[in-house]
């Protein structure tokens, strides 16, 4: 008997902010038949059951002439992103019914996968939430932790400046700048945003909104690292009240994004306080620290030394909210979306 | 008898670009008696013969209350810089009469050194002139020599951009780059400067004044590895024009150093292309590389395998002129100061 098997479709390419239903449309015309559907040998069906919406996404949401690490969205067709699922029938001996799967997925109910697409099977040993597999234990966590493992130099006692520190990848790295003994300074746009900051082990914690971020960083700082989740006024702050020889990566310059860009005046800080600055795509450090990542972190999250903040949106047609609420940043942890439970 | 000892002293600190006479003073009112002048044990007198004069040198002239890698200069105070010298008397054991000296200079006829203040002796057994001892064989080769190793990771066959490729820092690193068996695109602001650069193997080169640097860029990019000596509308071209990974080493950002600063628009793309981007200071890389340096520069100079170009100043007087000549580009060559010739 078929069921609807819907999908989320990149319908137009933004100028400012991502406009639900016009930008990305919830589309349930597509069946399935999850008894008769064809799997091709080596392949097997997958149930979404989880999705991650991020900041980087916006990137995607372009002209496809427009070159960039990511690949463009195609217009008409399903977004793609992170997603964990599971598998209801296989002709695949690696991948079998049941278990549980970690990837890129089409934002769809289901998906039939011709082969394994770069898809990895999660054990999870601790029994955490799956969702927890597309943020901490996912994308977001590989990027905070093998970044930080990678750039940032952190010698213990150090001062750490993180800006988003609220969002899933800030907050990791808040986490892993206090294990490696530094002192970090963490900024967000909300006094909720700030609290959660202080909660997970922030030292200097404010609200970018209401405080001045320079004041702030020559107060507390010089800055030996800088993780810039967000770019423009805040990491020319940054610039400012960098110590010589500082550490910037260059996660993310989300204040950017759908302004049309986020210029800075001082760059020569680069130069004159001899400063490296490291940008990065993520999926090119993983053969270096998958396993390392998949071995510490869920461990680190079931015995309660890292946590988490997740913020669920119900059901695929709430992506383009998700998508919305993480550009703007008023999503509070983590934006997943629950496409079905089980 | 005693003989004048002039010198050139930081008088006032330049909003736009240095005025010889103003920002710096030729000042002939000290006297030295060559035979009777004290000198401690372990000291020695030295004669100045080549000083440097070097793009850095406009960031020192600034108020003491800003920070940089390099001291600001002190106001009413000799300049310093590299400099080459003999040494007339000694109570030194290793600075012996008649050695030829190398390393940190008071912009002064005659210096007592009361220890050996980290200067180096010179053999020079390839008999070079002296004067390259503050270019390709000093300070500006080891910048080029030593931050190409450490951070360009060239590979045979990359695309290579170097703005300012006609100074004493941009010529060596087009030369590095053709060993490497890199393409090498190179811009300069004439086009005397131009047929230089093409005298030394660039592959492609232009007069940034009269060529549109991103059309150029585009054509015969993308670029791999960008060296900065000018920053400003260069650096983002070279951004635009940038490939996924790219090494982008911040050499200096002369563009903004008399203007107030050098803004730029589009610095996400360290993001989105995944951009390292080097400031440094050579002082800190010279414990690794200064053996191999001085083994094989003089070597490839003597040996003609590097060309080098210099444009002397005549006299310890002219030091306001190599300056400003130095800031506007309107030097051939690397800039250097004869104060002496033996």
């Amino acid at each position: 008997m078929p069921v609807t098997n819907g999908k989320v479709l990149f319908n137009s390419v933004p100028e400012g902010y991502p406009e639900p239903g016009k930008t990305t449309v919830y589309d349930d015309s597509e069946q399935i038949d999850l008894e008769s559907v064809p799997i091709p040998d080596g392949g097997f069906l997958v149930k979404t059951l989880y999705l991650s919406v991020d900041p980087y996404m916006r990137g995607r949401m372009r002209e496809p002439t427009k070159k960039s690490y990511s690949p463009p969205f195609t217009l008409g067709e399903p977004l793609t992103g992170h997603g964990v699922g599971v598998v209801l029938k296989s002709k695949s001996s690696e991948f079998k019914e049941g278990a549980h799967v970690y990837g890129f997925f089409r934002h769809q109910n289901y998906i039939v996968y011709p082969n394994r697409a770069g898809l990895i099977v999660l054990d999870n040993k601790q029994k955490l939430p799956w969702s927890y597999y597309v943020g901490a234990a996912g994308m977001p966590g590989k990027t905070a932790y093998m970044a930080w493992k990678e750039y940032s130099s952190s010698k213990k006692g150090e001062t750490v400046f993180v800006s988003g520190g609220a969002g899933a990848v800030g907050s990791f790295v808040i986490q892993l700048a206090k294990i490696d003994g530094c002192k970090v300074i963490a900024s967000a746009g909300s006094d909720e945003k700030v609290e959660f900051m202080k909660s997970i082990g922030a030292d200097v914690t404010f609200n970018y909104k209401t405080s001045n971020t320079l004041d702030v960083l020559n107060e507390h700082g010089p800055i030996d690292i800088y993780w810039d989740n967000v770019g423009g006024p805040t990491l020319e702050a940054a610039l400012e009240a960098a110590n010589t020889n500082a550490r910037f990566i260059e996660c993310g310059m989300i204040s950017g994004y759908n302004t049309g860009g986020a210029p800075i005046k001082n760059i020569i800080h680069v130069v004159s306080k001899s400063i490296s600055m490291f940008g990065f795509i993520v999926s090119r450090l993983e053969h270096k620290y998958d396993e390392q990542f998949y071995k510490e972190v869920p461990e680190l999250i079931a015995a309660g030394k890292l946590k988490v903040l997740e913020d669920v949106f119900e059901g695929l047609a709430s992506v383009g909210d998700a998508i919305l609420a993480v550009q703007k940043g008023t999503n509070k942890g983590k934006a997943v979306v629950r496409v079905a439970d089980q």
